[in-house]
C-alpha cells in the first residue's frame, strides 16, 4: 500500500512497531476519552469555502514566531524518537528542515539538541521544567547556543498522566535510547523495567519539578530573549496570564490526550483562548491534527498555526526520514489543496473563512 | 429485486460496476466526511406536515430559471456518463426529457452537447472554466446554439479534490470514453493510466484554469443573455456577490463531497445563503439528494429546486435509460406523495412548511 | 420467556407472525426514519422526579374526553386486527375494557363496530373519510348508535404512505379478513395480491377521499354532538384551526411513522401544539409509546393522554386477548410505578413534573 | 490482569459473581436507559485544566458534613454486601476506614450497624423509612449510639424500581444473607425464591412505608441532632424544600438508574440543584461515578463530594477487603492526579475549574 493519507501511515506504523512502543505512542491517559474527544470535536468543525479566488495559487508560507515556515505547522516536541527508528530525531528533523517547518526538540530527545540543530532546519527547544533552576538555565543556554529560535515551555506536565497501556505493558526504554540532553545517568529509571508500572512515568516523577509555577516562568522570561511559548494552555485565564507575563505565544493543547484525562477537546478551547489573547501573542493549536484540513480548521478559527505530533512518529516508524517527510508532504499537499478549494490565496484569507460546528 | 427506492438502485449499480468506476462515482475527497455529513444533516431536517389540504392533488410542476419543469429537480452535471452505460448522456437525457426536468450537460460529457440537446428535453450547459477565454466563449456559443436554456458555471473546481479511491485504483478513462465537447486530444491525459495517481485529476489540472475569478464571471455575464447560474456556493458572502454580478441563480453545493474535504454540509449552508440572496435570484440545492422527501426538505427550507446527481448514474449503471428513468420516477412519486402527505397542493404551499432540526 | 416489558412482547410477536403480517405491522413509510426518530426523541425526554409525595398511592385514572379511563391511554385505531389473531378486535377490545381504557374502533376493523361495542368497554370510533358524505354520515350514525363516546377523524391519510415492506412482500389481506364495517365488496382490492404492490394501499386509494378538507370537517362538526377529535396533527397552525372548528381534541401523531416519511418526531411537535391549543381542547399524544414511562413523558409535557398502537397488536399476535391484556397491564404497572417513583399521587401532579431534553 | 482502573475491577467482578448477584448489582430499572444516560452525561462534561499551580501538591482532603475525609467521596449505602463477599460490609468499611472516607451503612446491611461501626472508620447511617415511626426512631437511636456521624434518608424509594433482571432471574437472597439491622424475621420474604418475581422487591414492598412525606421528615428533623441528608433529590424545588426543612445536605442521585426509569441523568440535574440550594446546605453527587476524574467533574460543577457505589461492590466481589481498598485507592490516585494535572492544589481550587458540555 502506498500511503495516501496520514491514516495510511498510522496503519503502516501499527504493523511495524512492537506493541510496547506502539502503545507508548498511541496511548492516552485514563480512559483515553480526551484523545477521542479531540478528533470528534475537530471533525465537527466544518468550513464554508469561498469561490473564484482568482489566483490559482495557494501560498502556505507563514511566520511562526520568529521563524519563517513553509506552512503553519511545527513538529511537536516528542520524547525518545529513536524508539521509532534508529535515526530518531535526526531523521525527523531532516524531514522538517526539508518541509521548512520548525522542529521542536524535546527536553527528552534521544539525540542531543546540538546534533539535531546541526541538521540545519529551524529548531525550537521544548523545556520540561526539571529540578533545579541551574539545570533549567543550562538547558536554555544550550538551546540559545545551538540556534534554537524559540523556547517552548511545557506547562501541562507537573506530573505524568497515567497511561494505562504503558503500565499494563510495564513499558521501559531500551538501553540504547537515552535522554541525550540530560546525560545517561538521570534517565536510568526510565530503563528499569518493572511489571505493573511505567518506567517512563517513574523517570518523569524523579526528573521534573512538579511545583513549577508562574513565578518560575517570570524568572525564566527574565533570563532569555528567545521567543517564549507556553505549551498546554486551555483555560483563557491562563492565556491572559501568559500574555501578562510577556509570553510570545501560547499553544492550546491537551497534550494529545496524554495528560489530564477529563480535559476539554483542544479545538473546543481554542476560540476562548483566542478571544482572551486578543492578538497580543501568537496562538498555536495542538492535539489531534491529522490532515491538512485540520490545519486549515485551526487557522480558520484564528490560530497562527498548529503542532503535529504522532503522525511524524508514525512516519518515522513506517519509513524513517522518508516516512517523516511523507507525513509532512501530505500535510502540505492537503493544506495547499484545502486553500485552493476554499478560495484562499494565502493564510490571511484562510483566517477569514467562516466555520460551523455540526 | 425490483428497486423501490434509490437506495435499491444504488445497490444494483454497486453490483454491476467494476470497482474503478464504482469508486469514481461513489467516492469523495479526503476522508469522505463531507459526503457523510451531507446525509446526516439532511436526515436531521424534519418537517411538520399540514393536514386537510382539501384537494387531493399535488402539483409538482415548477419553473426552474427559464425552464418549465415537471418537478423541482434538475439532473446534475456529471462527467463521462458513458462510463456507466454505452448510451451515456443520451440515455440519461432521454430519461430527463420524459420526466420533464432539465438535464445539465457537463463540459466533460462523453457525448457532445449537440447530440444531447437533440434528445429534445430541456438542457442546460455546465461550464468548467477551461484555459482560454476563447475556448470558454466557444463552448458558450455552442451551448446557446444547441438550445441550452441556462448556463451553469461550476465555481468550486479551481483544482480537483483529492479523491483517494481514484488514486488507489490508478483510475483512468477507458479509450472509448472521451470528453466529447473538447475533442479527443486534450483529454489524452485522462486516458493514461498511472499507478498511484488519478488520470482524471491529471487531466483536470491540465485543462482547467485554476485562476478563474469574479472578473472572469463578470466578463462572461457580458457575453451571453442565457440565465447564468453559479454552482458551488456555500458562503453567503459569495451568494451576495453572485447576485451583484447579475447571476440568475446560485446552486448551494459542496460538489457531493468530492471537492473541499472539510466543507459544511450543503443543507446546513442553505438557510444563510437564502437569507443573503433574499429572493434576488434563484437558489438551487445540491449534494446528498436521495429521495423525494429530500426535494421537499430543500423546498421547505426555501430552495427553488434541487440537483440530483449520483442517483442518475446509479440508474444508468443498473439499467441504462430505463434505470435513469426509474430514478427520476421514484423522485417524482416520492415528492408527489410527500406533498400529498404534507397537505401541500403545490410547491408554493411546500415553501410554507415548517422545518425542525433534530 | 415470560414477557416483562413490551419489548419482550414484540419479540414474541415477531417469532409468531408470518413475515408479511409482521412487516405490515412493524413497517413504516419510506426509509422508516420517522419511526426511528420517534423513539430517539422520546428516549431523550428525561424527567425530574419529585420526592416525599406522602401518599404511597398513585391514581392513574383520568378522563379522556367524555370517557372515564383507568389510565391516560387509549388503544389506537388499527385496521384488520384479525390479521394478528382470529378474535381480532374483539380480543383487543375485551382487554381494553378490562383495563378501562377506550378502544378506538378503526373504520377498517375486521369485526363490525357493533360487535366490538357489544364487548362492553368504552369505545370510540375512528373515521377514515371514505368517498361520499352519505357513507361518512352512515358510519357516524352507526357509531353514535353503537354507543361510541367520541369520533376520531384521521386527517393524515389523504393517501397511504408508501410502505416499502408491503410493496416488496406484495402484501394483501387473506380472504377471511375483511373491512367489516364497509361490507365485503369495496375491500376486494385489498385481497388481490399483486407482486410489487401493496393491495392495502390499492384499496385505500380507491376507498378514501383524498380531497377531504377543513370544510368537510366543519360540515361533520355540524352533524354530530359526539366529541370530535382530529388525529394526525403536528403543525400548531393546524391545531389552532381544529380548535376554531370546534374540535374537542387533537391527537399529535405522525401515524407511527407510516405516513409522511420526513415527519418531525411526534414528541418534538407536542410542546408547540400544546402552546397553540392553550387548553382550549384535549391534546392526546401518539406515535412511539412503548412503556408506561412514555405515557408519563407525554403527560409531563402536558398531554392529556396517549394512544398506544403496535404494542396491542404484538400482544394479540403473542397470545390473543391475554396478550393484549398483558400489554395494557404492563403499561398500567409501569405508569403506576413511574408515578410512585416520581412522587406523583395522580396525573395532575405528573403534569407539573419538569422535563429535560438530553 | 492487575486491575488498573475501576473498569478492570468491574470485569473481574463480572467473572467471579454468579449471574443472579451480578445482575442484582449491575442492573437498573426498566430499560436501564437512566444508567446509560448517567455515564453519557458524565463523559460529556469536560474540564479546562489550569497550569503552573506552583505547588506540586494536591490535597484531596475535605470535610463532608461533620466528617473529616481523605477525599470528597463516601461509600454509597448499599444493601446486603455479604452477597459479594463473606466479610460483606465489614470488609468494605475497613477499606473505607483506611481511605478515610465515610462508609454509609445501609438500613439493609447484612452486618449490623454496630458491627460495622466497630471497624473504626467514620460511618453514616442510611435510613429506609420502614413502617412505624417507632421502628424508624429505634434505628436512628441505634445509629446515634453507634457513632454514626450523619443520617442519610433515602427519599427515592417509596417503592422499589422494577428491575427486570432480578425478575427474570427470580432473584432472592441466600439464607445466610440477612437484613441484619432489622432482625431475621421481616426479611424472610427476601429469601423466598419465586419464579418471575424479585424477592428483594417483595420484601421492600412489605417493609418500607411508601407514604413517607415531608411531614415525616420534619418530624425526624426534630428527633435528632445528627446532620440530616436527603438522598435522591433531582428537582431543585425539592432541594429548596429540603433546605427549608433544615436538612444539612442533599444527595443529587437517581439511585444509579435503579429507581425511576425515565430519570434525568444525575449530573444534568446537579447545576440547578446547586443554584437552588445556594450554599445553604451540602450538596453531594451520586450515580455513575467510576473514576477520580468523575469526582473532579462533580467538584468542579460545585458539589461538595460524591458517593461511590457499585465500584466498591465490584471490589468486594473481586477480592474482598483488598478489592474494596483497591477501588478507593484508584479513586484517590486518579483524583489526586487529576488535581495535579488541572493545576489545583486543593478542592477549593477545583471548585473554580471551568466545565464545558461537549
Amino acid at each position: 500500500m502506498i500511503p495516501l493519507c496520514i491514516a495510511d501511515v498510522a496503519r503502516l506504523a501499527g504493523e511495524r512497531l512492537p506493541q510496547g512502543v506502539r502503545d507508548f505512542v498511541d496511548g492516552g491517559s485514563g480512559d483515553e476519552s480526551t484523545q477521542a474527544a479531540n478528533r470528534t470535536a475537530l471533525d465537527r468543525v466544518r468550513l464554508l469555502p469561498r469561490v473564484l479566488g482568482g489566483t490559482g495559487e495557494a501560498d502556505t508560507s507563514t511566520k511562526l514566531l520568529a521563524t519563517t515556515a513553509g506552512m503553519p505547522v511545527a513538529v511537536a516536541p516528542m520524547a525518545y524518537q529513536r524508539l521509532l527508528h534508529a535515526d530518531g530525531e535526526l531523521a525527523a528533523a531532516r524531514a522538517a528542515r526539508d518541509a521548512q517547518v520548525p522542529f521542536i526538540i524535546s527536553t527528552l530527545s534521544s539525540c542531543t539538541m546540538e546534533e539535531i540543530a546541526s541538521v540545519g532546519g529551524p529548531v525550537w527547544f521544548q523545556l520540561y521544567w526539571v529540578h533545579g533552576r541551574d539545570t533549567v538555565l543550562d538547558l536554555v543556554r544550550r538551546a540559545e547556543q545551538a540556534g534554537c529560535e524559540a523556547l517552548v515551555v511545557t506547562v501541562d506536565v507537573p506530573h505524568m498522566g497515567r497511561r494505562l497501556r504503558d503500565v499494563r505493558n510495564g513499558f521501559s526504554l531500551p538501553s540504547d535510547v537515552v535522554a541525550a540532553n540530560l546525560g545517561p545517568a538521570p534517565v536510568s529509571a526510565a530503563h528499569t523495567r518493572q511489571a505493573g508500572s511505567s518506567a517512563v512515568a517513574t523517570h518523569t516523577a524523579l526528573a521534573f519539578d512538579p511545583a513549577v509555577g508562574w513565578d518560575d516562568l517570570a524568572w525564566l522570561r527574565g533570563q532569555t530573549t528567545l521567543p517564549l511559548v507556553l505549551k498546554g494552555i486551555l483555560d483563557p485565564r491562563d492565556a491572559e496570564r501568559a500574555v501578562d507575563l510577556g509570553a510570545d505565544g501560547v499553544i492550546v493543547s491537551n497534550h494529545g490526550g496524554r495528560q489530564f484525562a477529563a480535559a476539554v477537546p483542544s479545538v473546543t478551547a481554542l476560540p476562548e483562548v483566542l478571544d482572551a489573547v486578543g492578538g497580543r501573542c501568537s496562538v498555536l493549536f495542538d492535539s489531534g491534527v491529522r490532515t491538512g484540513m485540520d490545519v486549515l480548521r485551526a487557522v480558520a478559527l484564528g490560530a497562527d498555526g498548529v503542532l503535529c505530533g504522532r503522525p511524524v512518529l508514525w512516519g518515522l516508524a513506517a519509513d524513517g526520514e522518508a516516512g517523516a517527510r511523507l507525513v509532512l508532504e501530505l500535510l502540505h499537499t492537503e493544506l495547499r489543496e484545502a486553500l485552493l478549494l476554499s478560495g484562499c490565496p494565502d493564510l490571511a484569507a484562510a483566517g477569514e473563512l467562516r466555520t460551523v460546528h455540526v
